[in-house]
């Protein structure tokens, strides 16, 4: 059994940025531009343990964790050109770098190639993991899609949010999961229960992300906190206050996102706090992750294989009490 | 046997627009509306003809069918983007109808649709098929970033011109009649005359169709002709011109793209009749149309079943002497 940090390892140095043999440079160079950024590598990785958990790692799973990143990525390159994003991992975007017709069509090339390695599945189980992985990719276009129109709106509930969260970046985590437990042999029980941990990790991944945002430490988040809150970004914690905050302090908060004085930060995360956001917002994380870990342990496979699995879980969200 | 108009009619009836079932309808409905406009449907029924010719319809064939229908409408959905083009059949295209994220979104899960459908085709054939279509679909993203780059160069040569042509346009029809006869059962041999047909033929009609563009009757084209050269588009028959013209002619020729004046259509024309580019463009059209129908008749398959494609090479492509 490996941890994960020596998956990480392992899949970084297989997978590298040589997936585009193609004449077309001016095609496939933007492709490896973007794959040269870098990235946690956590959806192959999320595929390698899955598979892991029942055995040695098959010659397939590696296949599918080439697919889920570059899948993943495909997916990042359109969502900069839809978000009108300049800097990715600090370096410029694609549209940016190589105009948008180019980053569209990178983008879409990047796909097909996902599919590439998809292909190479043995034939036993290639139907079965085009099915999850095609579920997948319609969801996350959904979650993207619902993602854009909950920008135009002021009345997105959490329950709304949640499931946009779900289809947009969770599913991908669960799917990767799925796909490899289904490789290593695993029966539909414990697939759905890994997909289920990955669901539930991804909702409380994302969360301590909107959390962090406003009240991470700089020091140890990377940057200044706010980034949301000057974007005006619907978060989850904008949602939850307009929800539970009394008349005064909602029109205030809408005149802050209207108005964006300079000490709007500073106003929004008090008025957060004010409301108990802050702890709100702990505590739904921690229920996600605790369901996560519910469906770990559910999983019937002996305790010692699943530790990866858990210290990976732990790593990604810091349980606050 | 079918005809193609029957196997055209069969199609469109099975067809439709129904593919997307899923429930962020603002994703989906653009995609429904771009199949709503409609077109020939040739390169489906290029595939339900390639297997016909080993036997019945093979329930896979339609899946396949209907996977290179909706992966050529994503790509147009995408080339409509890439080339600020706002009207397609008469009707806005998606981006202007709905904006260029939702179109590129709606587009993304339109190829995701298709890989659908082709992930249904049986366990046997899986493997095959998607590497066919893998292929040609990395091959139609290279043909569509060589036109784009075509266009910013002036020395384009006609082995370029045609290389590209063929990426952007004539693989996906060979791919499909390729596709179509592997299901049907038909050995490698079978399958690479049918993928020359289909290559050889695409290529003679995207000669017709710059060929008609300039010197098109307009009752019988339904659109005035000229637009290529309104529009300073380097088809065939500028980049033959510009070969085989003299110092004075390929300057008016150059100065006509630049000066755009109210002759310009009339004057270009001229000087092509003058270089003779018509009557060579009418014999290069031939030469590929015939080099198909060789690669036709050299297919092992009893001279009777090859009737149907012959009829529609020949409806595609009309014969000038």
């Amino acid at each position: 059994m490996y941890s994960f940090e020596e998956l990480t390892k392992q899949f970084a140095d297989k997978f590298g940025s040589d997936h585009f043999a193609g004449t077309v440079r001016s095609l496939y160079e933007p492709a490896e531009y973007f794959l040269g950024l870098g990235g946690k590598r956590v959806r192959p990785v999320l595929c390698l343990m899955g598979n892991e958990l029942f055995g040695e790692i098959q010659p397939d799973a590696w296949q599918v964790a080439n697919a889920v990143e570059l899948f993943h990525n495909f997916t990042l390159i359109h969502d900069d050109i839809m978000d009108k994003a300049t800097l990715r991992r600090g370096k410029p975007t694609v549209h940016t770098k190589y105009g948008e017709s180019t980053a569209l069509l990178s983008g879409d090339v990047m796909m097909i190639v996902a599919y590439e390695y998809l292909s190479k599945v043995s034939q036993v189980y290639l139907h079965k993991v085009l099915a999850i992985f095609n579920k997948m990719a319609k969801e996350i276009c959904e979650g993207q899609q619902l993602d854009m129109e909950f920008e135009k709106r002021s009345d997105v509930t959490l329950n709304e949010y949640i499931h946009m969260i779900t289809l947009k970046t969770s599913v991908l985590l669960a799917a990767s999961l799925k796909m490899g437990a289904l490789l290593g042999g695993s029966g539909e029980g414990n697939q759905g229960h890994l997909y289920a941990f990955g669901k539930n990790l991804g909702i409380a991944f994302q969360l301590q992300d909107d959390y962090l945002d406003a009240f991470g430490e700089p020091e140890k988040f990377g940057k200044q906190p706010g980034g949301d809150i000057i974007a005006n970004k619907k978060t989850f914690l904008v949602i939850k206050a307009l929800e539970v905050a009394d008349t005064v302090q909602k029109a205030t908060l809408l005149a802050h996102f209207r108005d964006n004085k300079p000490d709007k930060v500073e106003q929004v995360l008090q008025l957060f706090r004010d409301c108990k956001v802050d702890s709100w917002a702990q505590e739904l994380k921690n229920k996600y992750l605790d369901t996560a870990l519910f469906h770990l342990d559910e999983a019937a496979v002996t305790t010692t294989r699943k530790q990866s699995l858990k210290d990976l879980a732990h790593f990604l969200i810091r349980r606050d009490y």
